[in-house]
């Protein structure tokens, strides 16, 4: 008799990551001398205790050996409630029970910059950034889930911003694709079924039904509200959006990189009259990064900025110059574009 | 005294409209010779009674005279309640109050092709196309709001189906720009509020409220659970989000009509190496046109389809032919990419 489908399915998830990682390893190991090559690539898995990470460190620990990999995990704790750090203890055992190793518990200190849930994402994105090259390993496994992914899609819905903040999050992100996240075309209930089933205890973060935070707030109220307006493929969808504004995030971005040289002149600036040919989407782009590169902290530069910047070129009847965020200003001179801090 | 800012915020709207219909109307009629102009161009409104319409109905007769416009008005009777020819002849009454003319209340058929909404609404311009055409108006106006927008972007959310169904309205659409949304970028709040304050009696459309309709379910529970995790600017966010993604889609649609001629061989047929080398976004783009070119009905085409095609270009392992809908079928065949109906 073959695992219980939940199980079936995190495995199966977890052994296509791995055979990617282990053909990318190959390559870059190849293009290393022999006696350089690394005995045996090690796999981390980033495990929080929650029934999502617990399931993927439960496959990663099945999987991992028949493919000659080394299974390792990292629990990150993030001092954010009293006792966090024997939970983390608690949770390194339990990773060294499935047979992982090395298996890590790191604390570490959350800052305030950009709200409590972006302070608490860089430290831990920062500790397993510096577990992943203290042990060498070639990947860090996350276990992010399809629902996670919905979640990602309505909070950049939520800013507004354009398709680039519709795609969520990647498969495979990082330097050198070090972040993996196997489980994103997977649904939570799955992951939480699979513990089940294996007899895995798992921990509900209280921050997770917490309703000062908007991810708990979108899980419990948001997303179950618009699933019951729309219907039950809403999570699948909003996945599927992510995939595909990615691909389209992407293309345009080749495309403004490489129109961008074309619509500059021989001293580097930037030609009102080509800048007016191209697509809107193509021209904004542009714009974007040529504020940006100008010193406008991307966080603070909005579509409407770009779009005001937009009307020296489209709308123009001598318009003055146009403030950016980090005092960059925008003016047009003499049938150019100058994007330049003031 | 001027207005109450409602009512100055719904006449600037209709304003700017009104000022954009003249600027094409004198561009097309310029190109004909003088004793072919009209003497005065005709705008009309499309109204239902209910608040978003009612307030631009109010708008457009107070802003037309000014800028030697005629203004009409075309009410339609969908014929699903008891009594609605009735409330048909009601609606072109305020509407002749108003100062409205001509005006006049046109009945329809609602079929059942793709669902009650859908029906009603292929009726309902079916309606006004005929409408313009007979009275020989050069832009019909349509009430659609921000929230309107916002709805819409959800519902083609819910579709997955990528950043073209996220796109909404456009402001100007139909055949030769025949269709204005002057209010896309208004609240119905402000509608409504307009209304109050001009003592426009309006009528609340039960449908709107009737749970049986998705984009009710949306209006009175999706979007306002949403708000409430994601904050109040959700509205305007979505708004937002229709307009990047349409200037991105049309972009992408531009890039894959260029690229599709190059990637055809002398003979016509896609050339596999090429398509290859293309963004995946700009590579099912051509898929799809393909598919759709060979009589698949795009309606029935999703993304899961193109992403089948996709893989004999991008992972061919000497993969059969694939079938899509409307009997086409696509399968490699010595480098080229064939796509017909089979």
């Amino acid at each position: 008799m073959g695992p219980h489908p939940a199980v079936a399915a995190i495995r199966l998830a977890v052994r296509r990551a791995l055979h990617d990682i282990l053909n990318d390893h190959q390559t870059s190991s190849a293009e290393k001398t022999p006696h350089e090559r690394p005995p045996s690539p090690l796999v981390l898995v980033a495990c929080s205790g929650g029934a999502d990470s617990m399931a993927l460190a439960s496959a990663l620990a099945f999987e991992a050996p028949k493919l000659g990999i080394r299974a390792g995990g990292i629990t990150v704790d993030h001092g954010l409630q009293p006792g966090s750090d024997l939970r983390a203890d608690e949770v390194a055992l339990r990773l060294r029970e499935l047979g992982l190793d090395p298996v890590e518990s790191v604390a570490v200190t959350v800052g305030r910059e950009g709200g409590p849930e972006a302070a608490a994402r860089d430290a831990r994105y920062a500790a397993l950034d510096a577990a992943s090259a203290r042990h060498g390993a070639c990947a860090v496994l996350l276990g992010h889930t399809r629902d996670d992914q919905a979640e990602t899609v309505l909070l950049g819905l939520a800013r507004g911003s354009g398709i680039r903040s519709l795609s969520g999050m990647a498969a495979v992100s990082g330097a050198g694709g070090r972040y993996r996240r196997p489980f994103l075309q997977l649904d939570r209930q799955t992951a939480r079924k699979a513990c089940l089933v294996q007899s895995l205890p798992v921990w509900d973060d209280p921050h997770n039904a917490d309703p000062a935070y908007t991810r708990s707030r979108l899980r419990h109220e948001g997303l179950p509200a618009l699933e019951k307006a729309l219907g039950k493929g809403v999570v699948e969808a909003l996945a599927r959006t992510a995939q595909l504004s990615r691909d389209d995030a992407d293309a345009l971005d080749a495309w403004a990189s490489q129109a961008e040289t074309a619509v500059r002149d021989a001293a580097g600036l930037l030609e009102c009259a080509k800048l007016y040919a191209l697509p809107p989407a193509v021209r904004r782009r542009i714009l974007r990064r040529a504020a940006i590169e100008a010193g406008a902290p991307a966080g603070s530069l909005f579509a409407r900025h770009i779009e005001e910047v937009d009307r020296l070129i489209t709308a123009w009847r001598g318009q003055g110059a146009i403030n950016l965020p980090g005092k960059v200003v925008a003016q047009r001179q003499g049938g150019r574009l100058v994007i330049r801090q003031g």
